[in-house]
């Protein structure tokens, strides 16, 4: 590699790069004692999750994660997102209870403490809303950052018990189809899921990143369905009821139903389905010169792993292989990587995923045949649909301006 | 599965699993809102780091991991270990800068905002203190948990730039044979690397755990040498030297030099060897009822994978392969696993490790007659030798408690 990249070398007001080490003070000075549980430089506190309810007014508070301010693909625990409907419960472990009962031979309860000496299981598994980039809907593309547009979605390591265990114990009826989970917290959010999935990878998660699961995501457990929507993975599990038939909950009924052009709507569309997009360099990111940068991005699929991530830096006219970094793990955030070179021109810059399964990342053009788009900018927080996985595209100006565009 | 696992169901105190829910306060009240950047429950305040040195006296100040509260592969960034030897510095990103001189065709000077545009790499590495589990050269067993013996490890996942890109800027003179990496705080910690090091794996990482580095942990930028003793993986890194031979800097000739019986010392040490240890059950958590319990623990190896691991309930007289955790990555925490029925008598659990390479865990016996043990029990921060990685016994007996022994 040539010497191109952005080293300040030579750069206008730095000193040459091989005059003395300048010492600042922390360099003289002893420093801070270690706290018992850490939290972040006072230099890095503009990172963090954009929160909508901070007054805790009784509607959704939702908080998203700054992914142009950061990189790998692990979200750190202080900012994962979340979605509630009645704030973050206070639950007390000791008291709290998660019920299995319905269509199984014997009805079970267990305590965190007892669910805690079970198998267990780690995976690492992205979790996104299904209303994540729902203000892409919008007709004309609304000036905001990736963490605006795409900061419901986030990827953690969990660890728990897999469902399947504790429903081998309780006994299952053949009759069974569904289970209904309930959240323990005031909205008693209550979803209905596939009995299929049980059997496949559902968990009920207790760690999150080796530690305790936070507070706005579930503490002490909740149901882990890796790849299906956001809001079915309930948080605050207190009860698994096991029936024949979905129980069409005011939540899956009406917030995450998915409407389409003909004014029909899906009946359930569980699955987060394959998705990238860019988040180096992306809106308030300014590309301060010409030269080499790396575009950096996040994918994702509710169906398995990643198995190609494409780069345009032109609007789609041409497009490369993006690297995919190792390990690539089933219904993960994966991260890919390409070297762009910026001459100074205007470029729109793009990311498409394909699964192993084989299913594409729609074009926009493509979703919104399918799946349409309103007729008029709304207010942001009024976006009524919901799944939008399309492509995002990122428009850099002459000035190095990187702003949201529709390519 | 029968039913033996720890269901409450049928235990006195408590109400059928068939009787109503009852709805606790967090169930009929809005919860709070959502901090821009969260911490863990107050029920889990007791899940914290154990420093060494509160009052910031002149010495070493240490930070563990309580590994028996944590479960899964990642360590959480606010309970990453930390050993810093003159605090922790708040060191402004705008003004470190980064120098790359010595034997190079150039030197080059970077700031972290340069740094963040060249092509990065993540891999999920674990640290560990040189001097981790020392507390084990004990001629008796001390009592003290997981936290305590073995806690100056963690895991994380890390993003950053590869030395070698940079090295391959500047240009390496072909005398080159090792760098000196050091550090801005104030100890100005110095160590010498071998050059091949930069070849193969080592970074400047800049990331930890998707977010930028803990404080403790050296932001803004760290040198990572996956595999190699912890303090190699300099903190707060403002310069790497090329150089002909390693500068016997006051840490490598003293403090991380290892004693042997014959009075003599390595050298040079600097791999942390393939090393296990179970983390559940471990002192502190008492077995409160004998039945099935799942015997968790954590290993790793410098080296690359872990390809195997045993564990022994009867203190080494027979053994059984743990499951591990997939993805097993190169020299990254492996979770394994084992169910285990404990019949309410004396035992002693015990996990041994292999690596892919073929390198077993050694026993306590055998390490002790390469590497030897003090002759009286010295207090506890006063353990002059390092790199224990031999095997740890956990007895339990016919309480339920689990106390250290040498089994």
């Amino acid at each position: 590699m040539a010497a191109p990249l952005g080293s300040l070398t030579g750069a206008a007001a730095e000193p040459p790069a091989d005059a003395p080490l300048i010492d600042a003070p922390w360099s003289l000075e002893p420093g801070a004692v270690i706290e018992p549980y850490e939290r972040p430089s006072g230099f890095e506190k503009h990172v963090v999750r954009t929160v909508t309810n901070p007054d805790g007014q009784p509607r959704a508070s939702n908080a998203r994660t700054p992914h142009h301010l950061l990189s790998g693909t692990i979200t750190p625990n202080g900012l994962h997102f979340v979605v509630v409907y009645g704030g973050i419960p206070d639950i007390d472990p000791g008291k709290h209870r998660l019920v299995i009962h319905g269509l199984v031979k014997r009805s079970l309860v267990f305590t965190p403490e007892a669910l805690a000496r079970y198998p267990m299981v780690t995976r690492v598994t992205f979790l996104e809303c299904g209303g994540n980039s729902a203000p892409m809907f919008s007709p004309q593309p609304l000036q905001e950052n990736v963490q605006a547009l795409h900061g419901m979605a986030s990827c953690a390591e969990w660890t728990g018990v897999e469902l399947s265990t504790l429903l081998d114990e309780a006994g299952v009826d053949p009759k069974a189809g569904w289970f209904i989970a309930e959240g323990a917290d005031a909205p008693h959010l209550t979803r209905s899921v596939p009995l299929k999935k049980a059997w496949d990878d559902a968990m009920i998660a207790l760690y999150q990143n080796g530690e305790r699961l936070m507070p706005a995501n579930g503490y002490p457990m909740r149901l882990l369905l890796p790849g299906y929507e956001g809001n079915m993975n309930v948080k605050y599990l207190r009860r698994i009821k096991l029936v024949e038939e979905p129980a069409m909950s005011f939540w899956e009924s009406k917030t995450y139903s998915q409407l389409l052009p003909n004014g029909k709507a899906y009946q359930f569309y569980l699955l987060q389905e394959v998705k990238s997009f860019i988040t180096q360099p992306s809106p308030g990111l300014t590309l301060k010169q010409p030269g080499l940068y790396e575009i950096s991005g996040i994918a994702y699929s509710g169906t398995g792993r990643i198995s190609k991530v494409m780069v345009s830096a032109d609007g789609g006219r041409s497009w490369a292989e993006a690297a995919l970094q190792e390990p690539v793990l089933s219904k993960a955030f994966t991260r890919f990587r390409m070297p762009w070179r910026w001459d100074g021109g205007t470029a729109i810059l793009q990311s498409r995923a394909w699964d192993e399964a084989g299913n594409a990342q729609p074009t926009r053009a493509e979703f919104v045949a399918k799946r349409g788009e309103l007729k008029v900018v709304p207010p942001a927080i009024a976006f009524p649909n919901q799944h939008f996985n399309a492509v995002t595209s990122w428009g850099v100006d002459s000035t190095g301006e990187v702003k949201h565009v529709y390519g």
